[in-house]
C-alpha cells in the first residue's frame, strides 16, 4: 500500500511538471495510509526529476522521519498545517501555475466554468499572508504560516494565495492532480468569458453536488497522464 | 466500407487529441453506413487510446449491439439521440475543447470569423440543460437528455453545452473533425477580435452558404492531421 | 539559381508550417530570377509536404507551364496579379495565420509594435472582397479578384483579406517568410497591448523607414528556422 | 572561473532560446571575473547556435580583444556601457520577448504579480530612445546610445526598451536568465490579470525586498533548465 502510494506519488510529480501546473517550483505530498499524523514528500527538489529514492516522510511538525540530512522543502508548512486539521484531506499540490496568479493578486474569484472543474464551485478562497502575518517574504516558513494557510483554505478545495500560488487538496493523488490541472484549464477559460464582456453562467453549486458524487473522478485522464510522463 | 469507416474513427480519436480538441474525455463515432440505426463508437476510453479492438456498435436506444461487457460512454445518448433526428448526419463529436467553454457560459454567441469555419455561419445555439431538465449533474446521462440537446442542435452543424463543452455534426468523419479543429480556432480568433475593441464583420450568411457548398471541406488538412498522428 | 531559389521556396513551405503560419492551408510563391512574368509554386498540397518536386511554374495568367496534370491552388490568382503589378515583389506568402484573422474582420488597424516588424508601419490595409466583387464564398477564385486584392495592397508590405487571412510580399523568400512570421508575432503583441487599457506608443513611420534600409533583414532567423526544419 | 563561466555562458544561450525569452535575436554576456572591464559575449549568432568556440572577449568600448575578425552583435553597446556604470552587475541579457513588448509599447507599467517575479517590484522603467536620440532606427548602435539605455536602467534590475523590447541585469548568469524567464511569466500573469477588470493587489515592494535576500535564487530552476538543453 506504502509502496503503491509511493510509486504514486514520484509519477503525480511528473504529471504535474508535464502539464505545466508547476515549473522547477511547487510540490506535492500524500499522506500516510497507515500512519495519518504522517505523510511523503519529495526533499527540494524540481518535480520533473523526483524518484522514489528522494520521498522522505514527515510528520505534522514538518520535520523528516529518520537521520535524512538532505534539504527539506522550506514550505513543508503548507502540507504538515492542512493534514492536521483536515482528515478527509489525502494528497496536496502546492504550485505557482502561471494561470492562478492573475486570480490569486486579484479581487475577481475563481468560478466553476465546467464539469470538469466542478469542485471551483465550493469557493476558492484567496490567503493573503500580509493580512495573517504582516510583512513577510511571501513564503509559508514556519508552521504558524502553514496554520494561518490552513485557516483560509478552511473546508474548500483549493486556496489561491496572493503574490504567490495556489493549493489545493483531495482525498488522493489522482484526484489532487486532476484538480490542478483543471483548476488550471478553468482559471484560463473564466478570464477568456470575462473578456468576451457578456452575461456568464457558471456551474450552479447544486449542480457542482451532484457532480462531485462522482467518486471516479479523473480515473480515466489519470490513465492518459501517467502514459505521457511513462514515454 | 464499414471496415474504412472504422479505421478512419480510430484516426479521427488520434487526431482529436493530438489537435487539443479532446483531452482524457470527449468522443467520436460515426453512422453504420449501412444500417443507419446503428453506429460506432468506442467504449469508455480516452480517445488517444482508441483502436480498432475499441470500437462497439451501438443502436439508438445507445445499447452496445452484441454481449460486449466493456463499460460504454455515459454519454452515448448525445449520439444516439442525435442520429435518430437528424438523417444528414453521419459523424459526431462532443468535446470539452477550452476554448468553446467560455461560449458555452456566455450569452455572447459564436460568430463566424473567417472561410475555414463558414460553417459557424448557420449559428451555434447554446444547450442549457437547466432549462431542459432542472437540476443535474451536467451530464448527458440518458435518452431524455439526448433528445432535449437534440432538439437545442436542431439542424445546426454545431452546439454549446452551458457548463460542459460542445457537440459537432458532419456528414463524414473527415468532415466533423475538420469542424471541431476550426471551431477551436474559430473561437480563439473571435475572443480576440472582440478584446481589440473595434467593430467586427463576421462572415455573412450567404458568404458562408456559398462556401459551404465546397464538398471537398477540409480533405487536405485531413491528410497532414493523418500524417502527423501516424508518426 | 533556378535550383537555389527551388531549394529555398521548398524550406519556406517546411518553415511557415513549423512555426504555425500556415497550417494544411496557405502558400509561397517566388517569382522565376529570368522570366520575371512566370512563379514558382506548389501544386495543391499542405505546405509541410512540399518537395521539390511539387513545385510547378506558372505564368501570369495563373495557367501552369508545361502539361502538368497535377491540381494547382485554386487561389494561385492571390500571386499571379500581385506580381503582375509589383515587379519590386520576388516572393509572396499567402496565410490564415490565426492572430491575423481578429485583425482582418476588426476596424482596428495593424500597427508596429516594434523594430522585427517595422514594416508594419507601411500600413497594412484590409481587403474586403465584398467591397470589391459583392458576394462571393470569400476565395479569391480568378484573376478579377486576384487584381482586386493587388489594388487593395497597393505598395504595401502586406494586406488583410476580410473573413479569410492575409497576403505577405517581400523582395525574396526569406524575408517574406520573416515579414510572415513576425506579422504574426505583432499581431499578438498589439492585442495584448490594446487589452492592457493604457496609451500605446507604435513604431514611427520614420523609424520604421530607418530600419527597413537594413537589407539583410531577417538572414540571422532564416537560418535558425531552417535549422529547425531540417531536423 | 573563466571557463566555468563561459560553459554557463553558452548554457544560457540555450535556455534562453528553449524557453522562448529569445528567438532569432537577443544575446546574453557575461563580466570577466577577473578583469572587471572586460566582458564575455558571443559573436552575431542565434543562441540557440552558441558554441565555446563563438564567445568573444570585449572591452567597455564594445571592441573585441584580440584580432578575431567575426562579426559582433550590432548592440553589443547595451553591454558595455551598462557595465561601466553598474559594478553590481555581472550577466546581462538583452530581449525581444513577446509578452513585454506591449509592456514596452504602452504606458501601463509593469508590476510585481508574485514572488518568483520579486524583483520586478524594484521599479522595471521605459527607454524611449526617441526621448534620448531624437529619430534612429530602434537600435542600440552606439555608445552613446547605451549610455542612455545605462541612464535609463539606473540602478533597477531590467527596463523595457520602447519599439524594441528589454535588458534584464543580475549578479550571475543564473540569476539574470531566472530573472527573464521570470519576467515573461510575470507579463503574461500581469496582462491577464488586467483583463480581468478586478482591483488588483500587486507584491508590495517591502515584501519583494525581504524575498529577494535570498541570495540562491533560482537555483533549483537552473538545474531544470539545464538538464532539458542537455537533452
Amino acid at each position: 500500500m506504502v509502496e503503491r502510494l509511493i510509486t504514486e506519488l514520484v509519477i503525480a510529480n511528473r504529471i504535474l511538471a508535464r502539464e505545466d501546473v508547476v515549473d522547477a517550483y511547487g510540490h506535492v505530498s500524500v499522506r500516510h495510509p497507515e500512519s495519518p499524523g504522517h505523510f511523503f514528500l519529495s526533499h527540494a527538489l524540481a518535480p520533473a526529476f523526483v524518484q522514489r529514492s528522494d520521498i522522505l516522510e514527515f510528520d505534522l511538525e514538518g520535520r523528516p522521519v529518520g537521520d535524512d540530512r538532505r534539504t527539506p522543502y522550506l514550505e513543508r508548512f503548507i502540507h504538515s498545517e492542512i493534514y492536521r486539521v483536515r482528515p478527509d484531506v489525502r494528497a496536496i499540490v502546492h504550485c505557482h501555475t502561471a494561470s492562478l496568479i492573475p486570480f490569486a493578486d486579484s479581487d475577481v474569484p475563481l468560478r466553476a466554468m465546467y464539469h470538469m472543474a466542478a469542485f471551483v464551485a465550493e469557493g476558492v478562497p484567496v490567503f493573503d499572508i500580509r493580512t495573517a502575518a504582516g510583512l513577510t517574504d511571501l513564503l509559508v516558513r514556519d508552521a504558524a504560516l502553514g496554520k494561518a494557510l490552513a485557516k483560509s483554505l478552511g473546508q474548500k478545495p483549493a486556496a489561491l494565495m496572493r503574490g504567490h500560488g495556489a493549493v489545493v487538496v483531495a482525498g488522493s493523488i489522482p484526484s489532487v492532480v486532476g484538480r490542478s490541472i483543471y483548476l488550471d484549464v478553468n482559471a484560463k477559460a473564466q478570464a477568456q468569458a470575462i473578456a468576451l464582456g457578456g452575461k456568464i453562467t457558471y456551474v450552479g453549486a447544486d449542480e457542482a453536488k451532484l457532480r462531485m458524487s462522482d467518486t471516479n473522478e479523473y480515473s480515466r485522464a489519470w490513465d492518459l497522464w501517467k502514459r505521457k510522463v511513462a514515454r
